[in-house]
């Protein structure tokens, strides 16, 4: 079995968590999460969106959190942008890295952000146009199935990530969204892309709908994924699954990556902290770490190696 | 990547998710719920335990209900035992399939069935020799990690499953009783048994205490896994992780199964009607297709084949 000895983890918590929850989160507790969660070893922390406040108001103090986060260095900070607008802001906002985001079917990219699938590639190259330091990392999401248009055919994924590829891009992802790819789906998909392209450095990001995210991030990384994405806490989740699990716990990622041998340079430790911290801060968490302990908790001699 | 095209699925609601239910479940209303698991396609439903009833005094009422169930050609109707009086009521209540419940560890099988995993292999091998029509299905309970000893060597599962091998046993099941397991560790244990084994059809079962259950039935499907085991509704549990999730939900099995284009030969939507009877029956349940639905409710036109 081929797997990789190294993986690369992006903690999403209070971009992709905290833009679900309901009430306003205090700029404040933001920023005392962010900052927990620079403790951890991630690599990247996706911390906020620069998106209209109307669109997704627990996100409205970006520039403020962007400023006054304390910066680890070797992490990046990066945001999630949608359009020009928010693409600019951003970069006045000092944000070296966003994910912008785009969707492989037209459906949920006009319902996400208001512009066909072809329109977001659009917006993506004018902001490579633009004279900036800030690298742009497009992805794709509902990749796998889409809640309007169901599974997404492989030649629109390839017709996606072609245009980054013809724009020079390698720092790239793609996300089960809602909850609704299978592993050997994952595997097929990136086995494939990376066939065709395999410069890429693709960050796989999926979402715990049906269970199927732990099962879906090791045949991800098995398929040659270089990062993963997960929320502390297990927050997030999908407009049409009211009340489902929305990002994989990164707790339970790290816990099972750990337990695997793949390194991730996150202290689990750590990231349990930020997730309980998280939960006191919202109110709720959906995550098996927190609820069951770690696997050898219990036990005096900790496992150095499994098998 | 090799994985199997088919798999036989081993229903274990009414036995493990019952054991663990402190309120008395009626005995008309266990019958209920084993006769809709009976329409669901099952290869086997491990339909209850002759365990003594104050150790479990939920399956008290095992020779009621085997008297009482209707059962459908081709599905087996199998029990649990753990010694040999155990053994010998359920072939007086005329059971054909029996599992033998015996830990890896010492520690575990004593607190379990108040024996070593020496005494406890004598104890199969006691029934084996008794004149019975009953198939003896053994295996080994927290193969992968024990809540007391830790990681458990491979020497260990192996020696224990060279007795079987020596008895001419080929039915036997491996599993992850309280949820410590990893894929890796799966894969790798179970490609370890079947290349020293290779006559085996090996059960899994795997509980989801820390969200890998579905990783591990990919993995240990992968490694050459032929039967799974499930509770619909996902009950069950660990008293060593109290509020935990326990066995993982049939539901959330069949539903992964069905869209990796693996063949289980059982209805989803029946196991749904079912899981929801569980539900109804118990008050609680742990499942994300009865929370999420399934991935492709929402979409008009279902999957056929993914990629």
């Amino acid at each position: 079995m081929d797997y990789p000895k190294k993986v690369k983890i992006r903690e999403v918590c209070t971009r992709d968590g905290f833009q679900m929850e309901r009430e306003f989160i205090d700029t404040d507790k933001k920023i005392e999460i962010i900052d927990l969660l620079s403790e951890c070893g991630f690599a990247d922390i996706q911390y906020t969106a620069f998106v209209h406040p109307r669109a997704v108001p627990n996100l409205k103090d970006a520039e403020v959190v962007s400023q006054r986060i304390k910066r680890v260095p070797g992490v990046t900070y990066s945001a999630l942008v949608a359009n020009e607008k928010g693409f600019e802001r951003a970069v006045a906002a000092g944000v070296k890295t966003v994910e912008f985001v785009l969707s492989a079917t037209d459906s949920h990219n006009i319902n996400n952000v208001n512009a066909t699938t072809k329109e977001s590639l659009q917006r993506v190259e004018e902001c490579l146009k633009k004279d900036s330091d800030c690298l742009i990392m497009p992805g794709a999401a509902v990749a796998f199935g889409c809640p309007f248009e169901g599974v997404v055919p492989f030649e629109r994924v390839k017709w996606i990530f072609q245009h980054y590829v013809d724009w020079g891009l390698t720092e790239v992802s793609i996300a089960d969204t809602t909850g609704m790819a299978n592993p050997i789906q994952v595997y097929d998909t990136i086995a494939r892309l990376l066939d065709l392209f395999p410069d890429l450095e693709l960050a796989l990001h999926v979402h715990n709908t049906r269970g199927m995210a732990l099962a879906n991030i090791f045949a991800g990384i098995q398929a040659g994924a270089k990062v993963i994405d997960s929320a502390a806490g297990g927050l997030g989740g999908c407009p049409y699954a009211p009340g489902a699990t929305g990002n994989i716990a990164t707790e339970d990622v790290i816990h099972m990556l750990d337990l695997m041998g793949v390194e991730t340079g996150v202290n689990l430790d750590k990231v349990i902290t930020a997730a309980n911290k998280v939960r006191e801060v919202v109110g709720h968490s959906d995550s098996y770490i927190l609820k069951a302990g770690k696997a050898f908790d219990l036990v005096k001699e900790k496992p150095k190696k499994q098998t």
